[in-house]
């Protein structure tokens, strides 16, 4: 069904991390190997690796194998445990926003904490940490492939679906949360047609989701950001998906910066607009959308295109928010691994 | 006050057509002379000479020296009647949606109608061309310092105002219609803070009202379009200013796209959105926003940045309307040179 391989992986030895460089998409199809805890770290906090699943997948495959390579260095057994929660730390801290990725690296620390105390160490414990790690790509991909079900009751004949940065297979392990339930629409010959937000100043739209659903077959229609209002207000499109980077106790949403504006011109025109998700991207420590951090990023993504060109003068101030906050009023409804809900309540309640 | 020269003029002989190449900003400031009607319908179409008011006083004024030009290589009358209107015809093809642009040809053709009845021929038929267009400018410049003044009104000691496209002096004669109260709010010591959006595909935003705000001395933040419910939702925005293309008998405005959204953005966090311009953007025979043609552009306006760099996928479609309308219910208040109106009837009433 994929054309891709998955944009996050291991070699075949399981020595080292693998992921597609998604900066260099859709120009260029670049795999890169490494189990250097600062490459990791970097890659996730350029976007190299990014989608708030992948980034957990990639956050935990990532520390086994770099720890892993470090150990067989030496050290003693407190050596060992302070390197790895630096590892942790340091990888905990390359994206503040998404919650799948304090939540991976702190499963992984459990699970170290807890295999240290059970007096592993050597092989023993550098197999529970892979083991773990790969668990956790499992569950995701069992958790998007059951999203994608799951969204694929809301896509009739034709549809006409219109979302927002990516959130594809390229965000997590394979399928896709927002964009699952299309390719498993075009898969089912139901011909949806996806429009897609170029999604400044990043343009993951342009270049990601673009080149997934132009790769997968999908009549693929891509549109600047703030052409919105002009697709609801003439009737195109049917549906909103988005995916999300945290989703807060009340159903605050955090996701890609444009989310909440395109929620907000959704419901003026009527249109519904679907959070699509597993359900580690809930956090109940987070009490609403005011409380989530929200990561401000360089401005030189705003004033220069690929950091090459400028754009705007220089004396310009920039305001670069990577996320936004769409308030749960404006959700049409949750989708997760445990079904579609149309009000919170319901998604809330599945978790129990 | 402005630092910059008027965006459109005439050379010191009054023989050329002067414009600065607003495609080379903020880089270049490169001033362009020609009297040739298809380098100036080209200069039109490709926005190097862009902003409603603007459009309509090079049309004029590059009407009146084309024409010039060519009639000193003779002809009869009729020759001559036949080539103007051919001109016209061009020049208010070169962009649809602009209402300024037909207003400006209309007038012009109806000037030299009147003349070749009265008699008028050679270098007498010629000064009335010239006249004509140079009193469409000058009457552009008084209405914007008017819109200027009025606009001001609203704005207070740091008042922070968001605005999309450019609607400054770099899309009218002088001044600005969106830009024109903050440039005095400036001049006065207002200290008003300018966030700009960047107006994909073409950057106006970035490029144009980003140059011209800086260089006057504002405090000026560069956003995304996207950014906009982020902004308003922070409490960061006390005002919408935006200029208009056209506005219909009903009130609904057409302006670049982006900005229908921006009203429905700012209607949900209650921001006030004020649509600035002169009368002559009012077209009492279009009943309503859906009757306004919309200018769709190419595709590469989106898949490729400045034409060069691609940025999406080959096989992509592309959805890239010039413009959108913003229905009159989401408009707080429309500013023009005869006030400032907070609903659309005493707009009207103020035309009579």
């Amino acid at each position: 069904m994929f054309v891709l391989k998955d944009a996050v992986g291991l070699t075949e030895d399981a020595s080292k991390l693998v992921f597609l460089d998604q900066t260099q998409l859709p120009l260029k199809e670049v795999y890169v190997e490494t189990d250097d805890i600062d490459e990791i770290c970097d890659a996730i906090s350029r976007l190299k690796v990014r989608g708030a699943p992948a980034i957990g997948v990639a956050a935990a495959l990532g520390l086994a194998v770099s720890f892993n390579s470090a150990i067989r260095c030496g050290g003693n057994t407190e050596d060992r445990a302070a390197l790895f929660h630096s590892y942790a730390e340091k990888l905990a801290a390359s994206r503040p926003t998404a919650v799948n990725l304090s939540w991976a690296v702190n499963r992984m620390l459990f699970v170290f904490d807890r295999s240290v105390r059970d007096g592993l160490s050597g092989t023993g414990l550098r197999h529970v940490l892979l083991d773990e790690a790969i668990s956790i790509k499992t569950e995701d991909i069992e958790k998007c492939r059951m999203i994608s079900e799951n969204g694929l009751k809301l896509i009739g004949k034709g549809s006409r679906i219109l979302t927002h940065c990516n959130a594809g297979h390229l965000a997590v392990s394979r399928y896709g949360t927002a964009l699952g339930p299309v390719h498993l629409a075009l898969e089912r010959g139901l011909e949806p047609v996806i429009y897609v937000d170029e999604t400044r100043p990043l343009l993951q739209g342009a270049r990601l989701t673009a080149y997934e659903m132009v790769r997968d077959g999908a009549e693929t229609i891509l549109v600047c950001d703030n052409m919105a209002a002009s697709l609801m207000s003439s009737g195109k499109i049917d549906m909103v998906f988005v995916g999300c980077d945290r989703i807060a106790a009340n159903g605050d949403v955090a996701n890609k910066i444009g989310t909440c504006g395109l929620a907000v011109i959704a419901s003026y025109f009527g249109v519904p607009f679907y959070v699509l998700g597993p359900t580690t991207t809930y956090d109940p420590d987070t009490p609403d959308g005011k409380s989530i951090i929200i990561e401000h990023r360089r401005a030189e993504e705003v004033t220069e295109m690929f950091y090459s060109e400028r754009m705007a003068p220089e004396g310009v101030g920039v305001y670069n928010p990577a996320f936004d906050v769409t308030p749960s009023s404006l959700v049409t409804g949750y989708v997760s691994e445990y079904g579609l809900f149309d009000n919170f309540e319901d998604f809330k309640k599945s978790l129990i």
